[in-house]
């Protein structure tokens, strides 16, 4: 099955909104096996909606559109959909229930508006959103399917996963497609093109290979379709295997681990509590660590020390070596990571100081200069790092290579 | 002059890599008048490119296209766009040193791939890109442009700021749009649409208003084309002033303000210095808060207070308090928010603790139950937040209002 990705806004032209919808759904939909051959993203105008739907119906089986639903918008989705698929706009008091509900709740009333949105096209499949006032709408054509959906995430999010997945699904043949994915880290993907390009050129023409670099790290992905799907999962995970005797050292995780997953699963196994102590990075390390739910079971804080005062008082770096070595220093980041251990009182933390630009820069301290340490208060272990991106892309390029060191560090000492 | 941003890339099409460029290209366009009516992401295949680059030029002056370049690509969009305009690829010298250059810089030399790459459509005028190997291309075909630029969004963005945009820029006779943003926070988009109602009413039709709804916040977008740009800009700035009469208490700022920009301007202006204690949005706030260049002026840092053994100890939070309220309380959040005050040394500071989900929910707390205080020592401001997003919209949604709160902090107390 094909399917064409479809969001409606003039914000997105204008660049004020980033789709992030698109890339939701064209995964999920991957993990379906179905096909996305194109993503696009067009204006709020009837015209444009008719035509890309028009054009999207002849490439493919299934059409995904999100947002241009709700009163601010005028619904001009639900409107140019109605009459693409020439039926007509009736009130449904069902709906219309629904919205009040939902308004009672905060001990609201629903606008002349709300009332605009009960009104649905005849004979369109509601699909039930818990999270909102606009149900999705399902369409069909022959065989084809075309899905309106509000551009807000959350909504979005339930509405396909809650109420079309299991339509989706009941539709779908499994044709067999297969993926893998090594997480790699610390090297350039023309590094690693080279040391596994014994395994990529003996790879069969049915398995594709993708390098996907994105800030110190490289994913390599394995990709392909075959009628046998037994066949198919053994060439790709042998590939997998072979690869990863290439480049063992690079190799932190599999599909969707991530680097600070793999640390939680580390720590967790080992017993180790771990925290941080942050000063250019300002909290990105430590607000990456948590975002994944379980990680206060490893993970106890941080020091966010942005001032030389707090790395004195909260992290007892001395005095002496702030003032001879400096705060952007192999010395103070070290002191900081065993500070850290101290008054967090972890077995572990890992400790960053540098300047991220694009201010701060000294003579002999140029923008980018970032000293990164590890310790457990016995060991240590430091990288200095010398960056060129812009001040959030260094941010995050740091935050990267500090969780790598955690792990290069838990590797060497547990 | 109208535009289509293309971008090129399987990984997109799976949902492995979220497209920024699209929304960032659109950004610098719009500020320089050109119109995007179309976003396309389409696969790495010959096929696919040069149908969408076909119909692009039929509906647009400019084509701007990323990805599909590099050795791993197989530097697809090359050998499509070099076919599409009947031309060939030639060795170029000056590329080929380039790339020679920046390699020694690691201690390396060229592989055959890279020698690949320093084939260079003939009649091209290449851009140059200071970040990266690959240069960008621009072809002309009678008045209409076509630039291929690399994926990687730092390289992107050298060549379009650096390269492009002088070009661009002589040749466009600038006609009048006109955009203004209004940031609001703290109020739905519906409530909004009713209170400014009668501006939205009377807007001229050559102006149009859009609402853009994010977590907590909607930005209010003015904007407009009209021959006579100095009416355009009495009518829109007009309309603005206006609008904010309405809802004065809702706006914390214009176009690309942000609740942090606003919270260090205030704080810069007043000489105060601020420091964050965080639990369930473990660092977010202070990661949000630095992300800024010119925050060291007067962030001082924060204790991210994951457990409670650091909130008692680092934060001086009371046992008594953390048993008899627990660390989701009022009680709980009030005390860190002051010891954050003390410990920190600032004049102040933003607390938050809460359950961010999906585990950690009890039979009073359940998911989503957050706490906020913002004090100074003296004074304080609480807030209790009950949200039902996922964690990581939770977590944003609260750094959101917790932002706030201390920007009407700084209102009643400064």
């Amino acid at each position: 099955m094909k399917a064409i990705i479809i969001t409606i806004g003039d914000e997105i032209l204008i660049g004020q909104v980033l789709d992030t919808n698109s890339a939701w759904l064209a995964e999920q939909l991957q993990l379906m096996n179905v096909e996305v051959v194109r993503m696009s993203s067009i204006s709020d105008e009837h015209n444009d909606i008719v035509k890309t739907l028009s054009e999207g119906l002849s490439d493919a089986d299934l059409i995904l559109i999100t947002g241009g639903l709700g009163p601010t918008k005028d619904d001009i989705t639900k409107k140019s959909l109605t009459e693409y698929f020439e039926t007509e706009l009736v009130f449904d008091q069902e709906v219309y229930l629904r919205i009040e509900k939902l308004l009672a709740k905060f001990g609201r009333k629903p606008t002349e508006a709300h009332r605009d949105q009960a009104y649905m096209p005849l004979g369109v499949l509601k699909l039930h959103n818990e999270l909102g006032t606009a149900p999705g709408m399902l369409f069909k054509k022959e065989e084809k399917m075309v899905l309106s959906m509000p551009g807000v995430p959350y909504e979005m999010k339930y509405i396909f996963h809650n109420s079309f997945k299991p339509i989706l699904e009941e539709k779908l043949n499994h044709k067999s497609i297969y993926h893998r994915t090594i997480q790699t880290a610390g090297m350039g993907e023309s590094v690693i093109a080279e040391r596994i390009e014994m395994v990529t050129d003996a790879l069969p023409s049915y398995v594709k290979i993708a390098f996907l670099p994105s800030l110190g790290k490289v994913r390599l992905r394995l990709s392909g379709s075959h009628e046998d799907g037994k066949q198919l999962k053994t060439s790709i995970d042998n590939a997998l295997n072979a690869i990863v005797e290439k480049i063992p050292e690079l190799v932190f995780g599999f599909d969707n681990d991530s680097l600070e997953s793999v640390l939680m699963d580390k720590c967790i196994a080992k017993g180790l509590s771990f925290g941080t102590a942050e000063s250019c990075t300002g909290g990105n390390i430590s607000a990456r660590l948590t975002k994944i739910s379980g990680s206060s079971a490893y993970y106890q804080g941080s020091i966010i020390s942005y001032s030389n005062k707090i790395k004195e008082k909260q992290l007892g770096v001395s005095a002496d070596t702030l003032k001879r070595f400096g705060a952007v220093s192999k010395e103070t980041v070290l002191e900081m990571a065993k500070g850290a251990c101290v008054r967090l009182g972890v077995d572990c933390a890992v400790a960053v100081s540098g300047i991220a630009g694009p201010g701060g820069a000294t003579k002999d301290k140029p923008v980018g200069t970032i000293h990164i340490a590890c310790s457990n208060g016995k060991h240590h272990m430091h990288r200095l790092l010398s960056l060129s991106k812009t001040r959030s892309l260094n941010i995050e390029y740091t935050t990267n290579m500090a969780i790598l060191l955690a792990l290069k560090f838990l590797e060497k000492h547990y």
